[in-house]
């Protein structure tokens, strides 16, 4: 992989991953498909929105199908039909909310199944081997993430151990292929942020992410983990917030230079019936709507507003139909798209500073920008 | 709605019915979306299966998002956005299986409606009405339809009843657009059906229904139902055998000068992850499947059989994906399809007699010979 910084707009930046799986611009947001699927979403409308990257997460698919099985099934650009980007997650959030009985040693994580109720230990070496046996064009490493907050003794502890993990995965992927990241952590301590950046940093590693946010934390401070961690991170390696992604959480941190998202808002507020607009969010559910002719956003492009109006879609959601999931989902990322196409726009024109998430509705199902394959 | 017939091979024979919503040739399939939506599809996505035709309930639409709401949304073309046919159900199936507290007397069916305990009367004229309210292309005369199976008495009644209730339906739809169905009652009285059909043969109905099928009786039985029903009907009127349909049940309508036909086989049974097959029915829990990387039919050019494998479609349906249940509902449409051309080609052909199921597969994914919209 590889990674130009095309243009800048303060700190805010335009970028270009060269991968295997296609050219991304950057700023780029990735939708959400944990088990190798963007819950009922095909991957041909996917692409429609202008999706050529996701992320899925490796605890997930080692536990279902399994990571021998994805390996012999062809990796998991083959087993969901996607040749786009596919970065993974490790599953060190997860393990967090996931799994009962954990127990974290310097060995790894030790958690019992959801699925069999087996024990699985989750080591850095496994974690690294499960996305190499996917096929991930970006892995992150294995790190320990706390819930918010933690006490301070916890969270350098943590952060410590993650640095040793990052450099045990990083001996783990020697030379294959695919893209290593590391994560920051520190919770919301700065100094403790400036110290696991500036070691990850020293150890050369593809791309660096910020870890261990959307846990709770407020905007005011996430945006001074911002402000405090990203200068210790190299100009010339791509930088991914992790988790986090309201459309103002994104445009603020892109206003600080980070370059890839995932979250899973766009989808889980589409399943529960929030969906985005240039007018903010419409709450389908609400009684309002049953009649309601107009689409979602009259400037809307995408094929669920020039096809569908409010009262169907409600319609749609009240009988449990699987095609609203399928139709929610869809407009909420072509809502992302827009949003990334918008902010991409704004830091050509040199006019981040002033960006407000409304402007998405201009770029509303405009031809993606991405040279993705 | 004009329908010519343009080729016979004994009774079997191929027509188009040319309508509001594009000319379709027959014997044609219609997958049943209920409430306006085949669960789980995307209509793009129905009409690359080249689904041009699909069937809604009446009285389902009635209950939601009620037949009021649905005038003024539009009709259900609209409120669907489906440019292609509906043909609408009056709901006199569905009363039997849906409502609770049934009372049927002259003036119709009384029932309290599942959604919110109201007592609901459907009397022929308000199926009419409904089916107006939607913008029907075919329309379907309300029927008393009895489980089978039921005393002679109350089958003759039954459909006497019928008659009268296609009477009126025919005076409330008057000149509207749309063409209105009689459908054919008796049971499995041989006497019965024919007097049925005769007598509503000389109303002048635009086309002609078998009902009361799929009810619990045999594959003998309906052959007969078949034998000695079509010949009463006009050979220049579609035929309709209503909600049957595994496609050996389809095939043998097919040989008898049927038409039309509708069935939930192809998408419940995808729900229930059985997947038609040119090898016959693959059943996807099965744990065989788990890493099977073939598609679900190798011949088949389907979009589902192209991009994916058994295992992932299995991984999905174990996961409760709602993407399951639309890759799933379009392969099985899709296999209907092909059913349905193969069909139309034995027909051209002169070798009706010969068809077997299987040869849906020479068909599959082969562009539609439909000149739909």
């Amino acid at each position: 992989m590889r990674f130009d910084v095309l243009a800048h707009d303060g700190a805010a930046r335009i970028g270009r991953l060269t991968t295997a799986h296609g050219d991304h611009e950057t700023p780029l947001f990735l939708p959400v498909g944990t088990y190798g699927a963007v819950k009922g979403v095909p991957v041909e409308l996917l692409r429609a929105t202008g999706a050529r990257a996701l992320l899925a997460n490796a605890l997930h698919l080692a536990l279902r199908p399994g990571a021998e099985a994805l390996a012999r099934l062809g990796g998991l650009h083959a087993f969901m039909g996607w040749d786009g980007l596919i970065l993974t997650d490790s599953g060190g959030y997860q393990v967090l909310s996931l799994a009962a009985l954990r127990r974290v040693s310097e060995e790894g994580v030790l958690f019992r199944s959801p699925v069999d109720g087996r024990e699985i230990l989750l080591t850095p070496e496994r974690a690294v081997a499960v996305q190499h046996a996917a096929g991930s064009d970006i892995l992150m490493v294995l790190d320990q993430v706390l819930p918010h907050p933690a006490p301070a003794a916890r969270v350098a502890e943590a952060a410590e151990r993650s640095l040793r993990w990052a450099r045990r995965c990083l001996e783990a992927h020697g030379n294959h292929p695919g893209a290593l990241f590391a994560i920051v952590q520190g919770g919301t301590d700065p100094e403790l942020r400036r110290r696991s950046a500036r070691a990850l940093c020293a150890e050369g590693f593809a791309g660096y992410a910020l870890g261990g946010l959307a846990v709770g934390e407020s905007f005011e401070q996430r945006r001074e983990i911002l402000a405090v961690s990203v200068p210790e991170l190299p100009a010339d390696r791509p930088r991914y917030l992790m988790g986090v992604g309201r459309p103002e959480d994104i445009v603020e941190a892109v206003r600080h230079g980070i370059d890839l998202f995932d979250c899973v808002i766009p989808t889980r507020h589409a399943r529960n019936a929030h969906l985005f607009t240039g007018d903010g969010v419409v709450r389908l559910r609400q009684a309002r709507h049953a009649e309601d002719p107009r689409p979602l956003d009259e400037r809307c492009h995408g094929p669920c507003c020039r096809r569908h109006s409010r009262a169907y879609l409600r319609h749609l959601d009240r009988l449990g139909d699987p095609l609203f999931v399928t139709l929610a989902s869809l407009h909420n990322i072509g809502y992302y798209m827009a949003l990334m196409n918008a902010l991409r726009a704004a830091i050509r024109a040199g006019r981040v500073g002033d960006f407000r998430p409304e402007e998405a509705i201009a770029s509303y199902g405009v031809p993606c920008d991405n040279a993705g394959p």
